[in-house]
């Protein structure tokens, strides 16, 4: 099962990203966690010790260098566009509480057509874990999906949109909707973050009439609470935690994932 | 005077951008709002009709090649890196209520280190409006400012970084603080946003005792419902509207911009 979190800055797709990953992990499953947004912590989120340590991959530029025969940053005019990449899960992640942590990191500036060394290494990095792990794999990705090309959008079972109740929310996942109709992925479902009313569900199931919704997390002043506090933050709201258990159980009758053998 | 704004993205960096705008307008100021998020929707939150059919400058494909000699999208080895884009501002903004407006957009894809056509023409027009422009020029950034470069970085008066009550906007607050540095942009400041107590006050001024900040502005839920029932964002709340005149007030006086003769 892979699935791809995306939506507006600040809607909670770490959240998200987080609880799914634990609900899959206690239910037995191998998950492959991927922090692809260089904007959020999802090591952190999942409760990591020291995620500042955690060095990103497109940051290796040694390992870059090696993989692709050019070091990031450089104009290379050649480089390797299908490097290596099949040992990176298990020699580039962490470990913890069971799920296995890639923290893929940005690239610097902007600019493309133009490929350089460390975009083809993260692309054919995002390509193996879609297509070749067997393992849950969960990616908390930017609002920007243009990171999933064609060939691996296929592979994707779900493409979650978080929004919230707020019309740049609603925005944000039109424009996800189009750009994965543009590179051929179909099964995109919405959750609804924050959720304060029965008001602010009915805003979001109105303004998103042409998606199917997975489920909806309430609002909980808990969750903020324990933020500030710097307590854990998975275990801190039990309502949100359930409403992640029903999105998980949407998630796995819907993909038809096998059952796990203990 | 020129003022970036930046932060996490969905502490409302967009809201800052667009309440400051209408603020120095007001007071006699030429303003020119840039969009550089193409996840936010600075048009809509000023009011312009029809937002959505104003196509990005990043989007012009026969402008960036007139302008630079190649497509966009096609690696070609040669383009101009330093094209003409001196009469953008006028022939390429829009103009509403007093505020000229000009739609960046985003690049799309991952990569950099090497350039592309977009890239060039989008860092020309940057520099050429934070070194040449004598408006008012607000930019609404992403959370990465690494468009910024060392050379236009000195002519911001003001880089404000937007924080919001919570752990994850504290965190890349640290983040641009420490890219600032790196590109030799002193002049930055914090906005707290989304304020409901005197504690999440001080849970902001603690978390960041190295930076300035310019001013608090409170959560009013008059705004929320604003947004969720499509009316206009700017009028909506006066609890609002003076938080950001008072940091209108900071950044005028501090950065000692000349007073206008009307």
């Amino acid at each position: 099962m892979k699935i791809a979190i995306s939506g507006k800055g600040g809607v909670g797709k770490t959240l998200l990203a987080s609880l799914l990953s634990k609900t899959f992990a206690e239910a037995g499953y191998s998950v492959l966690a991927v922090d692809a947004d260089p904007d959020a912590n999802l090591a952190a989120n999942l409760g990591f010790p020291h995620p500042e340590e955690i060095t990103p991959i497109s940051e290796l530029s040694n390992l870059i260098e090696e993989r692709t025969g050019a070091r990031p940053g450089q104009s290379a005019p050649f480089f390797k566009l299908n490097p290596k990449v099949d040992d990176l899960p298990e020699n580039y992640s962490v470990k913890h509480d069971g799920i296995k942590l890639v923290v893929r990191g940005g690239i610097k500036g902007g600019g493309t057509g133009c490929y350089c060394p460390e975009g083809a290494l993260l692309q054919a990095l995002l390509s193996h874990l879609l297509l070749q792990r067997d393992e849950v794999v969960i990616l908390d990705m930017e609002a920007g999906i243009e990171h999933l090309a064609r060939g691996t959008a296929k592979a994707v079972n779900k493409l979650i949109v978080v929004v919230e109740p707020g019309r740049r929310s609603i925005e944000t996942a039109y424009r996800i909707h189009k750009l994965a109709q543009d590179i051929g992925l179909e099964n995109i479902a919405v959750v609804g973050n924050k959720i304060r009313s029965q008001s602010e569900r009915e805003f979001l199931i109105t303004n998103l009439p042409d998606l199917e919704f997975l489920g909806f997390i309430p609002y909980d002043q808990a969750l903020v609470d324990a933020d500030l506090a710097n307590l854990p933050l998975l275990d801190s709201s039990q309502q949100i935690v359930a409403a992640v258990k029903n999105i998980y159980q949407s998630l796995v009758c819907t993909a038809r994932v096998p059952s796990i053998v203990n």
